[in-house]
């Protein structure tokens, strides 16, 4: 799935993600009057509501991107109906061609960690049978518990030939509170990079490990640093956009053969019809706002990246 | 609900969680094979099997125990029908009286980890509707983001009245690899645990803290320090029976009013009947072999804790 992801990014030009993070506030007015008409003010209603958003936002955008990355919590909070529309959107992004990465930020010990990732990357046995519960292509992991947390999902991930982005430097403010104390001079950071490194090393596609890192766009120096620590990971950068990050501030988080680093937006691309900027568009052209937004941003990257 | 919490524990002298950790090969065959003739091999025929299983180990040990701690993982890897089978879980759990720890150990940042705490612990709004996701009491959560993740599930704690259990240093062999890193010649579950006492100061219960922590059994002399470093925090303590913890390690996780700590065992307790000890209950006393192991367990705590 790696090098699938490789192959998509080098096709489309673009090493971009759109982050599907649908929250009530984004999703236009007429979707949400004509969901909650046929169920409802209720948690199927919100459901629908957030299938029908992603759905135009998906078939608008498709052909421009290698990947989404479908942020569960949003989905989570509608209960089951909400993950009902969860793997409807990770079903339909597949079928569109688009990699799906499962931004779920788990991770656990042991046969919990495993069912973890048989939840996300794998198939569960029932009987004779076996079964993908949400069959993401990558799922995002926490490091906090170690490699006892990490193996689980490295095995599945060599089954599946799928992957994994295991949190390193995250994006948000307060990362540094644990992630950059230092531990005999280094920051804790670069030692999680380290184990990246050494747990992808055993699971390598083509030129790029099955075991990627999520690095923030809004630490540019430290991705500057974790590049070098794991040369052969791709990085996951959030933080793009509305949390600040600029083109400029990705350059560093590529390696010098254009790869190595996928940029995610989610609210900048998704929720693009209420900026200033594509307010043109209005309410009823919400995607065509969102594919506007995207072409804008591959155009950003480019130009940071001297491809222009 | 931490007060009742230490109420509960209280009335039943019992300082026990019961993890709702199934595995399809836990569950008993009679279980199964009705569950399977139903419904097929299939996902929503695990859930029926899992369902049921859980069912029959509450009736049977609901009234001796204080709270349940069922594991998502173990409910997610079957897809929605596993999910659905958790929210039933929940939910029959709180019907008995049982005090319901969702050990999902999420976490994210800002908008998302709100999302997560509203999943979990508090309500969603649908227009001029809410509603509640999944609706635990409490959830584990995990700090390697910072304050950034951990205040808004302490924000909706607040709102309804629940409480999080932070991981603070996990019971599994490899934790050591980030959680024990000396940091200003302090190990960091130690600051993450100043962490928890700090974030847990802001909301008290009328003896200890919405805000608990996750400290591993199978570590009881950081368990000692911890207690110290975190006096008014509720501990959760997994890693007794299966992992290798025992009753006299479970001393210093509790404070000098016999209060502060909660112990978990999973499959201890809910496949005791396929130990040697209970196997004379058979698969179909199976709930029955699970009230005589929490018997134990009560028992060997108490022994541990000089109250026999």
């Amino acid at each position: 799935m790696i090098n699938k992801l490789v192959e998509k990014i080098q096709k489309t030009n673009a090493p971009i993600v759109v982050g599907l993070d649908p929250m009530m506030k984004f999703i236009p007015d007429h979707i949400k009057e004509k969901a909650f008409a046929e169920y409802g003010e209720t948690l199927k209603g919100a459901s629908e509501a957030i299938w029908e958003y992603n759905k135009g936002i998906v078939d608008a955008v498709y052909d421009l991107i290698p990947a989404v990355k479908p942020q569960v919590a949003m989905y989570e909070q509608f209960g089951i109906e909400g993950m009902i529309a969860f793997k409807k959107t990770v079903d339909y992004c597949k079928e569109k061609g688009l990699i799906v990465i499962g931004d779920v930020k788990r991770g656990d010990i042991g046969s919990t960690s495993e069912a973890y990732a048989v939840a996300h990357l794998g198939k569960v046995k029932v009987g004779n049978n076996s079964f993908y519960g949400f069959d993401e292509d990558f799922a995002t992991v926490n490091p906090y518990l170690g490699s006892d947390g990490i193996k689980p999902f490295i095995n599945v991930c060599k089954e599946e030939k799928k992957g994994i982005f295991i949190l390193v430097k995250t994006s948000n403010p307060s990362s540094g509170e644990f992630q950059d104390r230092l531990i005999d001079g280094k920051p804790l950071y670069e030692w999680v990079g380290e184990k990246v490194a050494e747990w992808g090393a055993d699971c390598m596609g083509d030129s790029y490990s099955y075991v990627g890192a999520v690095v923030g766009a809004t630490y540019p120096e430290m991705g500057k640093v974790l590049r070098k620590v794991m040369p052969k990971s791709y990085i996951l950068v959030p933080g793009y956009g509305a949390q600040g990050g600029t083109g400029k501030d990705l350059v560093h988080f590529f390696n010098e053969d254009g790869l190595g680093a996928i940029i995610n937006s989610s609210r900048g691309i998704i929720a693009a019809y209420q900026q200033e900027k594509y307010a043109r568009f209005g309410a009823a052209n919400y995607a065509d706002a969102s594919r506007a937004a995207v072409l804008d941003m591959i155009d950003d990257i480019a130009g940071a990246l001297g491809r222009k």
